[in-house]
């Protein structure tokens, strides 16, 4: 039978031959993998069913994120709930506050690898996609049971393939294509679907640039956000991982996909705009909107390659006056190499504030909140009222480069127009 | 008539030819320091009393570094309010989130030269004495009259004098010193004293090993630390400040003045005990007290020479598994200065994590708080029950080296017992 990427790794992971779209299965869980926020709930939860033992604490991975280091003595307290959990189950896929966002963590330290089901308690865990993996984020009871277990039962998901052309025009990057497709397809135009990115552009992009893409499918309501293994994933996975992997790809004719096709190479920077990821503009139709505050960083666009964009229009820049720009590496291998390429000298020169790597304001955590009335430019994935502060400041999200360039002007601001 | 560098000071701030100890004067405010945790208050005080213009925005200074970024909605519209205020004052003198911790701003950027009266809304602003300046903290409805009137009253201090003889051992640095005298005299051994440093040991230290000794001024009482000037002083300020400065000493047959010898050519490293400063034993006694964290930063000692101490110990090592290491810079240019020096690369490649400048968890606002019965090693200036977070945590204070020492064998330890 002619199946997906996603119906293939499902199939195989729950030992059957073939699955089809709207089945249920119950599926083994190679990768299981939970944050300091979220952590705590899943091990209360695990130890309310009386379990006892995790079933392998070899595919559990614990990393602290969203509040590193300790910003409350609450959140001191979920850090030590979870040290105690990972020292008494004997899982040593830890990383204290000191690593990063976990879905740059879990991929950079060799967790994922093609075919493999991931989960975990983070919604953006679709991140791991890119790398040809099922990822997709569950609750955190859900994930007690795979702590008890290691399965845990799917609906296959109907996968909605975006058949991506054309070469990227100057200025315009793997997050300006997700946002213009999410623009298109609506906030639930992909309500549990595996959105699969594929194409000649796709082709093109590098890992991190992929990683961009699916880390997004949520926020068109997709179950995942997957890629097509190829040479680059298989070349970025055996740098880091000694795991097996499969590489699995979608039949053309499976009988649950459907596709979409987009051309880029004549696409705009793009921005979301308050209150909805959705609410997608070109840079040039929102150009001049005040700003308080950019953050570059998050698990959508805190990697190397969005500070080198970022650095690239800083370089013997100014930020404006009336901007906060704070920069958040997305891990400590990405901070280490920024700081080795001279990219942290060039922030701060610009009067950029570099903070350590963890969420930042992306979840309203702590790091540059925002107050009422005031504006962010964020290069994360979502602009939810509230969702970095006051429920009455306003979010635009972006990629690196419209983040530095605004910055710079102290509005909103095609990178073309910062000379 | 003979009198102290303190009253020289005030006497000159206040226009008279002399003033004695337990007088009270009105003097001139040469610089009013306030920043984000504090100021609003001070501006809704100043407010109240329906003043309209600050008295000189020139000499005015608002510095955010206690909650930077934000950290919450509240720190926001703090700083909202801030920034609303220095707009309509004029103040030019402003640092937003970017810039630092307000004691190593302060005389960074050139506000403070010898001579002044210098006032601030916190505690440690005896700090800046270390620059000959009469530099104390005031209460935010204080500062409120200072904004309106620019004068202040103060009852003039009798003045303790250290005369610190000898040269610093191995391993020994200005915050040993500090501790031991605090150690020695008691947390209320000096109350509203003009706390001196002087000696040869004192004339052999830089001017940012003189900050660390009027810094903790305060913990044993002080109403502020003082450094008569010379030519270290002289170089520091002259490069830093155009401003006029006046260079007061001590006369040695002043009526107020009582002295204190200290001989330090035996001197141990020094570390404050839970939960009281002046709870201070060498090194030796508390030596393999496990720890949980380590902060190196703070007013205290986050400058560039800590970080080098520090880092000096860090190279080819490993921050213990079982700690957590935050490296927080006191101020844009001691990060700048240590990202040139490659100390970055240095603590990060040891496991440390290298956040924002700001005052970290030392005030327990929210960079890397404790839980209950965490133990935290850290080089900041006060242990109170609490004052890091959860008030089951204890503090334990020390200069960089012992904390730098410490973080590699996950307990508190001599730097001469790291090889």
């Amino acid at each position: 039978m002619s199946m997906t990427v996603s119906e293939k790794i499902l199939a195989n992971a729950s030992g059957e031959k073939e699955v089809e779209a709207g089945e249920i299965v119950m599926a083994d869980i190679d990768v299981a993998m939970t944050h300091d926020l979220t952590g705590p709930l899943s091990v209360e939860s695990f130890e309310r069913i009386r379990a006892d033992r995790v079933w392998d604490p070899e595919r559990i991975v614990v990393i602290f994120d969203h509040q590193v280091p300790a910003d409350s003595i609450e959140a001191a307290r979920n850090h030590m709930i979870m040290r105690d959990f990972v020292r008494k189950q004997g899982i040593g896929n830890f990383y204290d506050v000191r690593e990063g966002v976990c879905h740059q963590v879990l991929p950079e330290k060799g967790h994922v690898v093609p075919g493999e089901v991931v989960v975990g308690t983070d919604s953006h865990t679709c991140t791991h996609g890119a790398l040809g993996a099922f990822a997709t984020g569950i609750g955190s009871t859900d994930m007690a049971m795979v702590f008890a277990t290691g399965k845990l039962w799917f609906r296959v998901p109907e996968t909605l393939r975006f058949e991506i052309t054309g070469s990227l025009p100057e200025h315009v990057y793997a997050k300006d294509v997700v946002l213009n497709i999410i623009g298109r397809v609506g906030a639930d135009g992909a309500t549990y679907m595996a959105c699969e990115f594929a194409g000649e552009t796709v082709a093109e992009m590098s890992v991190s640039d992929r990683m961009v893409l699916s880390n997004m499918a949520i926020e068109m309501g997709g179950k995942t956000g997957i890629v097509e293994p190829d040479e680059k994933t298989i070349r970025y996975v055996e740098k880091r991982s000694g795991k097996p992997y499969r590489v699995f790809k979608t039949d053309k004719d499976a009988a649950s996909l459907r596709v979409m096709d987009i051309d880029v190479s004549e696409l705009e920077p793009q921005v979301s705009c308050p209150h909805n990821v959705d609410n997608v503009k070109p840079v040039s139709e929102v150009e001049g909107t005040e700003i308080d505050q950019v953050f570059l960083g998050s698990c959508t666009n805190g990697r190397l390659s969005d500070l080198r964009d970022a650095a690239g229009i800083l370089k013997n820049r100014k930020v404006s006056d009336d901007v906060r720009m704070l920069v958040i590496p997305a891990s400590r291998e990405v901070y280490r190499r920024a700081l080795e390429e001279g990219l942290m000298e060039i922030f701060v020169d610009a009067g950029a504030l570099v903070c350590n790597p963890c969420c930042g304001p992306c979840l309203g955590g702590h790091v540059g909140l925002l107050g009422p009335g005031e504006v962010s430019l964020s290069t994360s994935n979502r602009n939810f009222r509230g969702r970095q502060g006051s429920p009455e400041a306003e979010v635009y999200l972006s990629s690196a480069a419209v983040a530095a360039a605004s910055a710079v002007k102290g509005k909103i601001t095609h990178p073309a127009n910062i000379k």
